[in-house]
């Protein structure tokens, strides 16, 4: 079953750029970053300030990220990040992402995410915790 | 006679906050930054890499920067920005910025800047010039 | 009285410089932030998370930041920061920094923050609060 | 051979950190991206910005780069990075990174990046271009 994509446009702006003119790398991950949380806004028509609410969660910190650079970007360019859930597993999930540029695929890029809630034992901590149910059947009803 | 005001809207990212959950401030004047682009393109039609081959310049780097955090704002929020320029002076221009939170004024800075050019005498150098007559006469026309 | 200035190296990274290849200025705000917990890990003797923990607060965010850029700065050069405080008020203070390149001032700015601490009818909130005798103290006697 | 390994030390800052309080993950790739800097400082004794005015290349931007996120960090930790040479290829080539917390494996990752010089039939272009033979044996020797 496909599961449902977000596709946004994203400006590159001076600020995301090097003394080569091109994408500081670490800026598309960023850019991963905030598509994951508009996917799941898509998907739940909640920020992720208000999904941490309303299922009474910390947080997805990333356990792996990876992405190949195919087409340099510069400032003043409009790209179109396409993002989808790739795997969810019990306490983990993958998230796939696609930059378009002019529509030719310009970088692509996973992330592993853990679902989080604060350690009830370390008010600092953080511990994983099952993906909730309700989570996997919103995606999948998307 | 009052100048072009650009009045465009912002998400607040993950990315942008702390750990007090708040914007982190430097993000502040990245969006100032960004959003005189926008201001510049509101009016030329152009985007910056567009307007510096257009117009034969290298940039505008900033002399002087200043803010007023009034109202924080946390990942998840929509504000609006709202830019003008303020005074254009020889070879230097003020732009002023209003960030509003739910129609509240939540920051409001300016960003003094300098019109540059790559130095003929030191290909890494640049040097300020004049404003172009064209750049001011299109703000007026705006 | 003078009160304490701490001085530190830092080196200007590639991924801080824009595409003049000179620093993206909202990195100086962050270059202060930075040097603002140094200051006080200078005077303390802790990280600014050991700190929060030592005295029970959330955070020192800014209301007002300001800086002057006069000489720039690229990637690979080092530079010096000292930053003092300027003024201690009831709830608020001042810090002055000052950023030299090969002796020169190259920036110079300010950042007025506020104490707070979590409210306590607000979980996610944060109120300000009288800057502790101790701090003051400390840095009276540093 | 074992090539040549690059240590130092980082202080996880405050800006670095997301409302969780841990390392925002785009930061680890500026890390690892200053870290590849340092590695070729370490062996060239010339900044990032001499090396290219001395090899005259333009840079050696990323084609992928990957992360395992295994141990979180917070503002106020000091952790070391070891980066080292994975394997040159001909225009490219791999660097392996390591970030230690209290001296336990936290991150680790890799960049392939590939060296580019500016394209002559293009003032903006960037071209690939073979690793200069001095590099590979100036490595190879330390």
């Amino acid at each position: 079953m496909a599961m449902r994509t977000n596709s946004r446009n994203v400006r590159i702006e001076w600020g995301d750029c090097d003394p080569m003119g091109i994408v500081f790398f670490p800026r598309y991950f960023a850019i991963f970053d905030d598509s994951t949380a508009y996917l799941f806004e898509s998907v739940f028509g909640l920020t992720k300030y208000q999904l941490h609410e309303a299922l009474d969660f910390a947080g997805f910190p990333l356990v792996d990220a990876r992405a190949r650079f195919i087409i340099p970007s510069r400032y003043g360019d409009d790209v179109v990040v396409e993002s989808t859930i790739g795997e969810f597993r019990n306490s983990s999930f993958v998230v796939n992402h696609r930059i378009l540029r002019s529509g030719e695929l310009a970088v692509e890029g996973s992330e592993t995410r853990v679902w989080v809630v604060r350690d009830p034992d370390d008010p600092r901590g953080l511990k994983s915790q099952p993906i909730p149910r309700e989570v996997k059947e919103r995606f999948a009803a998307a």
